[in-house]
């Protein structure tokens, strides 16, 4: 399921539109829903012992988001590496459906303790190919 | 020494000036300073084995703060009790030594460990008493 | 009706736990909630031609919340003044419906172009006094 | 000059190392020291009636920073469009000069009215090819 933000006071600046380095954190919480919804519950990766970090992030700032409105944003996944994970991420105003933010966003797996990176489990892989939101 | 905070854009709303909600963090950065100046520095009280919580806080907004103001937050120790201390902040702006908010926190010293609440170490007491910013 | 807040990853610090500074975030996006409850919508109060600005805030820091909960907040006033309004704010866990922040805000009514303090319109204060979240 | 950053607790996430999503924020702090810098103060750019606005983000995490670190921005212009300007910005921290962060911004000059593209002044052009921090 998409994680819906609604645009608040402080998500805005003088301009009146929301400040462009919220989106990365809109992004951050719809990724943990999103491993949430895969069944991956809690700090890391529920019970995997893995976690996950941001390697890479491109966003391409389309529209602007203000005030009244509620963004969606949803994720698929565009491919898997090694160690990583590459989704696509597209922020829409809930309103119009028009495209706010688009990009990707580049994941490294990780021991949750060492936080070292780690070869994808080819289980973890499988549920994260199917889920999409 | 005070901390000073220069006013971010992202700091500023769509009325153009300083969030309400960001002053608590401007505080918490002058107080981390403010231990850190006594001595205890890193996460937590150094190597006491102690941690800080907020207990209770108390703002007056007093001015608005905007783009291109910088601000700095002075803070003095009001007393302790057993567990806590309470200090006064106030911030100016620097240009003009408006007071733009002013107030106080009450903080309760920690076991860093479990987090439960631990008498005011005497040797604490004592350097924080001497610490003004 | 209350207004919730999934905690999330960006909300909590090293602790591990809801950084203080947060919560003046979550109860004033309550209070932008509570006002449109109330029909005043949009920027500033619908088209009263007035806003509002805090005045004075206090905050009782009960409970850590982390990861995995979900904070619901209500509002009540508790009193008008000549140009002012006091509401009572409690942030509850939703799991168990502990407090985790109880306290009050002291918000004035201003001219929405000058930002000069306004007496309280009866007709406002009327619509005010029956909302409650 | 480069912007510094002291990181902060409320930086942190409970990974104990900086959320993902601030390095946006500190990316739009080193821009507006920048642009003051070169001679273009306050909200937009000074008075040349212009404003910026961000319309793409690249950002490489290269390593972890975490409490106690003191990260420093630098930038240089990668070259203009017709309407843009491309920067790239380094973060390091300032302790060993690691890189914690690279990437570049593509940034739209607007009319500061009515936020529309429009093409970049060769004199505001001139003065940012010979600003590097």
């Amino acid at each position: 399921m998409p994680t819906t933000q609604k645009i608040r006071y402080s998500d805005c600046d003088p301009q009146g539109i929301v400040f462009n380095g919220n989106y990365p954190r809109y992004w951050d919480d719809a990724l943990t829903d999103w491993f949430e919804d895969a069944g991956f519950e809690g700090q890391g990766l529920g019970d995997t012992g893995l976690d996950v970090v941001a390697a890479r992030l491109e966003i391409d700032f389309k529209k602007a988001a203000t005030l009244g409105d509620t963004l969606e944003t949803s994720i698929e996944v565009e491919g898997f590496g090694k160690t990583s994970m590459t989704v696509g991420l597209t922020t829409r105003r809930l309103s119009d459906g028009e495209i706010v933010t688009v990009g990707k966003e580049v994941i490294v797996f990780v021991d949750a303790e060492t936080f070292r990176p780690v070869t994808v489990p080819e289980s973890v892989r499988a549920i994260l190919s199917q889920e999409s939101s």
